[in-house]
C-alpha cells in the first residue's frame, strides 16, 4: 500500500488528543471512509462521530466496538483510552479567537450576528438561552447552480432562566 | 402613555451604535412590533432587520423609507445617519470572548464543534470555507413537548480556495 | 435627611447599568432596606433581587410594581427602563479575571476546584453539565464560634449531552 | 484484563501534574472505585481526594499510605512524588477563562452572580470576604423528577478586613 | 436639503479622531464626492486622502487649503486641528485583531500568507524588509465576468538590514 | 557535500508543521532551487508553492508527484503526510500580533491603512469584502535606482453581502 | 490663595473613584497635610487612610466625621458617598500588569521573588497562604548614608488550608 | 532509603529551570535541610538561596562550592550549569497574573495597596521609586495566639528620578 | 490670528493627561517654540520638558514659573494642576504593545535586540540592570548624505543586584 | 577541564533557537571569550555578534568561517544550520511584555519616554520614523565615581513617510 496516510501526531490538534485519536484519523483515511459511513456503522450522526474523533464527544461501549470493527482497530485499545472512564475535555482543540479561516468564519458569524440572534431568541422565547448541551448540529450540502451551499443547523432546546 | 419604553443609550451596545439605533429600538418597543412584523413591512427577513438595528447590516433607501413609515420616525433622519454614505462597522457590538450567556453558547458551539464542522466541510466540499458574507441566517422556533427548540440555520455558499 | 446616600453613577459597575439601577441602589440605601426585605416584598429570593439590581436578572411587571412600591419609585420609570422590552446583558459587570478580592475568591474556587468538581459531576451524573440557567444560587450565614461562615449554594439541574 | 484503562499522560491536564497522578487516575479506573470510596478509605471527603488527584490538595503521610493501599500502588512512590516535601501548584490545571463547558458554567456563575453575591456578603457580614482557603466544597446529587440536580456548596469562613 | 448626511461622532472610529475629521466625512457625503475626486483636487492619491480622513496621514498646508476649498470648509479650522503642528497617531483606529470582516480579511491575509511572503522577500532580496513607511498602497477595481475583483497593491522599498 | 543545509525542526514554525515540511525546506536548500523554479515544475505560482511549504496550501496528487520529482523525495511520503486526506490548518504559523519585523510590517499595513482601504472598497464596490479565499497573492521585484521595491499584490474577488 | 491645588478628576485613577475622593485629595493638598497627620486625626495608620483615599478601604462613620473635620469638608457629603452603604471595589485602580514604574517594581517583586517566598512560607508554616485580608501594610523610611531606604512590610496572618 | 524524594522535572516551574535545579530541590528534600540551614552554610540569607533554587539569583563560585558540599552534589556540575557564565532569566517562573493562591495574594497586595503605597513613597521620599534591584526581601514568622503571622519585608533603596 | 493651533483634548493621549497639558501643547504650537527653546528657558533638556508635556516628568516650582513665562500661561494654573502635590502616572500614555509606527520601532528595538543587550550588560558589568530611573535620554540629529540619522541615547546607571 | 560550561538547551531562550546556538554559547564560555573578542575576529561589532548568537542577525559565509575558527567549531555545521539558506525569526526570543528586569527596563524606557521621543523626532525631522532596520545599536561602559553607567545608543536612519 504505497499510500498509507498519516497524521502528524506531534502537531495541533492531534497532540492535544488522546493518542488513539491519531489512529482513528489514520484508519479512516486508509480505509477511505467518510464520517457518514462511519456514523451509519456506529449508529450516530456523522457530526457526532467527527466530534468524537476530535475528542469532543463520548461514545458508549457498544459504539466503540462498532467503531473498532469498521476501522479494524482493536476494541480494547479504544476502550482503554476513550472508554467509560474517559470524559471529553471539550473546546480544548479550538483556540480563542480561532485563526483557521474555516473556524474563523463560524466565529465571525457569532461576532456579527450574535446580538440580533439573541434579540430574536428573546422575542420568540423569552428570557433564556439556546442550549449547547441539548443541541444537535447538522452539516448539510445544498446544490446550487451559483455554487453549492453549506447548511449548518444548530437545533437546541430553549432553556428559560429559573427564578427563585 | 404611562409606559414609554426606553433603552439606556449610554450603555453597551447602544453607545457604540449610531444614535438613531436607540430611536429604532425605542420605537419598536413602544409600537409593540416584532422584528418579523418590521421585516415584512421593510421587505426583509426578521434577522436582517434585527442585524440592521444592531448596526450589522445596511438597508437601501427604499427600505429605510418603509422602516421610517412603520416606526413613525422621520425618514430623513434615518437616511442622514445610516443612509447610503454609511457602512456597518460589523462585529463591533460583540466582545471576544462574549460573556453574555446567550452569546456565549453560540461561541461555545464554535469552540466545541468547530473542528468537526471543518472536517465535514472539507470531506463534503473540498478545500475551502462556508462564506459568512454570502450567508443567510435564520432563527426558527420548533415546538417540542419536552421544551421548545431554537433552530438556528447558517446557509452559506461554499467558497473553494483559488489556486494560482 | 442629613444622610441621603448616593452611589457614584459614573463609576463601575453603575455606569454600565441602565440608569434606573443607580436609583434602585440609592433608594435601597436611603430606605435602609435589605435585599431580603425587598425580596420578600417582591416575592423573590434576595439573590434574585440583588441580581436584578446589577442588571443580571429580569423581573416581571407585577414584581416591578411591588419593587416600585417598597422603594417609593415611580413604577412607570422602572417599566420604561427595565420592563418587558428589556433583556439583561448578563455578565457585563464582572471583568475577566475579576480583581476585587470578594469576586476573585469565587473565581479562585473555580480555578482550584473546577477540575475535581467536573470529575465528581461526571462520576455521579455522567456526561453533561450543571446548568447555570436552571440554577438557584443561595447565600447563607452560618454562625460559628471560630468565625461565622458564608454558605454559598449552587443548585443547578444536571443536563446530559444530547446525542444524535 | 482486556480493558486496562489508560489516561493520556501527554495531554492536558495530566502533563502538568506530577507523573504519579496519571498512575492514580489509571489505578482508580482499573479498580473501578469512586472518589467517595477512595475518600472513605483515606479518611477525607471525595472532593478533597479528587482535588489531590488533580494536584490541588496535599495529603499527609498516613493518608498517602491508605491511598496506596486501596489503589495497590507502592506507598514509597507516592511519598517520593507528592510527599511531605511537595506543595501543590494550585490553579495550574484550569485555564483563564476555562473553555470546557462544565468548567465554564461554574465560571459563568461568577461572571453573572459575582456582584450580587458580593453585595449579599457585605450586607450580611460587613467588609470582608468568603475565604477560599478555609472553605469546604461539596458536590451533592439531588434527585428530581424533572431532572436530577447538582448541589454545589461552598462553605467558607468569613474573613473581615483587618484595620490598622 | 432633506438628506444632510451625518456621522456618529461619538462612536468608533470618529471619537478617536480630531473632531475636524467628522466634519470632513460629513462634507464629503453631503457634497457627494469620491475620495478620487478629492484626491485629484488636493493633488494626492485617493488612498492618501482617505488615510488623512482617518487620521493616518498628514497633508501639507497647501493641500489643506485645497481640501478646504473643495469641501467648503474654513481652511483655518483645518490648519488649526490637523495643520503643521499635528502628527498622526497612526494605527490608532484599528484594533488588534480587527473584528470588522473587511479589515479581518486583510489581517487574515497576513496570518495565512505572511510566512511565505517573508520567504519570497528573503529569496529575492536578501535579509531585510518591505518598508511600510516608504510604501504606496493602491486600491484598484478589475472588472471580471465572474465578479469584479479588488486589486490591492503594496509597493514598498526593500530595506536591507544594516550591519555594523 | 560539505554543506548539507538543515532546518531546526524543533523550532517555530517547523515544529508546528507536518514533519515532511522540514524535509521540503531542506531539499530545496540542498538542491539550490528557488520557489519560482519549484513552482514552474509543479505548475503553480511561487507563492502558492511557498504557502504549501508552510502548511498554508494544498497541492493535488499530480502536483505532489512533480514536487517529489524535482526535490528527489519519495512521492509516497509526500502523499502520506500532506495528500488528499490532509487539510491545511491555515494561519497556525503566524502569531498575533506577529513579532518578526517582516511580518510585522505587513500587519502594520493593515493597522494603519485598513480603515481607508475599507472606505475605498465600499466606495468603489458597495457593501461587501475582498475575498481572502478567492484571492491571488503575488510578490514582485521592481528595480529602482533609489533601492529596489517589493510589489505585493492581493487580487481578490469582491463579495457583496447577501441579503435575505 | 494663589495655589489652590487641583487633581484632574477626569483622568485615571480619579475618574474611577467616587467623586468625593477628588475632593479628599484636593483638600489634603490645599491643607498641606500628610497622610500620617490625617491618620493620627482619624485614628488609623497612614496606609489605611491613603487606601481609603484611593477607594481601597472603608472608614466607619466616626472616622468619616473626624476626616471631614480635619479636611474642612461636610461630613454629610462623605457619608453620602462613602458611608455605611458603600463598599470598596478593591483593586479597581491598578491595571494588570501595572505600567507606572513605582507600581511595577512592587509587581516585579512578586514576579521575581514570588516562588521563593511561597517556598519559605510552606517550609515555615505548612500548606496555606499569607492572608491579604487580615494583613497590615506599613511603609517606613530608613535613613542610610548610601541613600535612604523604603521599608515595606506585609504583616499577614497565616491561613492553613482547611481539610474536610 | 524508602523515601527518596523526587520533583517532577517535566512540570512547571522545574521544566523552565536549568536541570541542575531539579537536583538541588531533590537533594534538599532528601537531606532534610531547610533553606535557612543551607543559607547559613552558603553564607547567604535563606531568601537569596531559595531564589537561586528557582533560578532567580546568582551565587558566586565560592558559594556554589559550599552549596555543593552541604548537598553532596559535584561542585563541577553546579558551576557548569549555573556558574560564572550563567545569568538568571528573572521572573520566568511566575505567570501574569499568577494563579496559585499563595502567589496571587502577594499580587493582590500590589493591586489593592499599590496606589496608596506609591502615594506614601512620594510623600516621604519625593519623585522616585523603591528599587527592586537594591532590595532585600525577608520572610519572618511571628507567633500570635490568634494564628501565627507571616512578616514579609521589602527593604529597598529609594531611587530619585534623574533630571537632565 | 488665523491659525490658532489646537489639540484634540478628547482624544488620546491628551484625554489621559491633566487638562493643563492640552494648554501647554497649544501654547507651544501657537508660540512656534521648539522643545529645545522651551528647555533652555526652563533650564532642562528638551527631552525632560517634552516628557513633562506628556505627563511623564515633574518640574519643580521654579521651572514651572519659567515655563509659564515663556508660554504666557498663568503660573498659578500650572502649579494648581501639576505642582508640588502632583506626581506623574508614568507610562500611562503608551499602550502595550504600541501601535504607532514611531513608538513601535522603539519597542521592536527591545524585542529584537533586548537579549543581546542583556548579554552585553552582564558581560561588561555583571549581574544587574541599567537603571531607567537614573537614566538620561537624548535625541540627536546626525546629518548623513544618505539620509539624516536619529541618534537616541540612553545613559543609565548600572545597578548591581543586592545580595543578602 | 573541570568546568566545562553548559547552557540548558531545553529552556528558554535556547530551546527556541537553532540547536547550533547552544553550541555557540557553550564554546564562548569554555573559551573564555567576550563578544568583543569574537566580534573583532569575525569583523563585526560585539552587538551584531551577540545578536547572531540569539538568532537575531545573520552572518555571511566568510564571517561564519571566522566564527567557527575562533570557537573551534566545524564551519560546516554552522553553515548547515545558520548558513545562506537561513533567515532570522527576529523578536522570537523576547516575550511581550518582557518580564526579566533587564529587558523590562528597556521596555519601560519606551513606555515612559516613547511619546516624548516621538515628539522630538517629529519636531526635528518631520513626519517619519527612526528605522530599526538601518539602525546600529551600541552598548558602552562609562566609568563614573557614583557608579558606572551603561550608554546604550540607537543610531538609526530617519525615514520620511512616502506620499503618493
Amino acid at each position: 500500500m504505497a499510500q498509507a496516510f498519516k497524521v502528524a501526531s506531534s502537531t495541533s490538534p492531534y497532540a492535544d488528543l488522546p493518542p488513539i485519536c491519531t489512529a482513528l484519523f489514520e484508519a479512516k483515511a486508509n480505509k477511505g471512509l467518510t464520517f457518514d459511513q462511519i456514523g451509519k456503522a456506529v449508529g450516530a450522526d456523522e457530526m457526532w462521530v467527527a466530534s468524537m474523533f476530535y475528542g469532543q464527544a463520548k461514545l458508549d461501549p457498544e459504539q466503540l466496538e462498532k467503531l473498532a470493527e469498521i476501522l479494524d482497530l482493536p476494541a480494547a485499545n479504544l476502550k482503554a483510552e476513550v472508554g467509560s472512564h474517559w470524559w471529553p475535555s471539550r473546546a480544548a482543540v479550538c483556540e480563542v479567537p480561532p485563526r483557521d479561516p474555516v473556524l474563523y468564519r463560524l466565529f465571525e458569524g457569532v461576532l456579527v450576528y450574535g446580538q440580533p440572534i439573541k434579540a430574536l431568541i428573546h422575542e420568540k422565547f423569552g428570557d433564556g438561552i439556546m442550549s449547547m448541551i441539548d443541541c444537535k448540529i447538522l452539516v448539510g450540502k445544498k446544490p446550487d447552480p451559483k455554487g453549492d451551499r453549506v447548511v449548518l443547523t444548530f437545533d437546541g432546546k430553549f432553556l428559560p432562566y429559573a427564578k427563585w
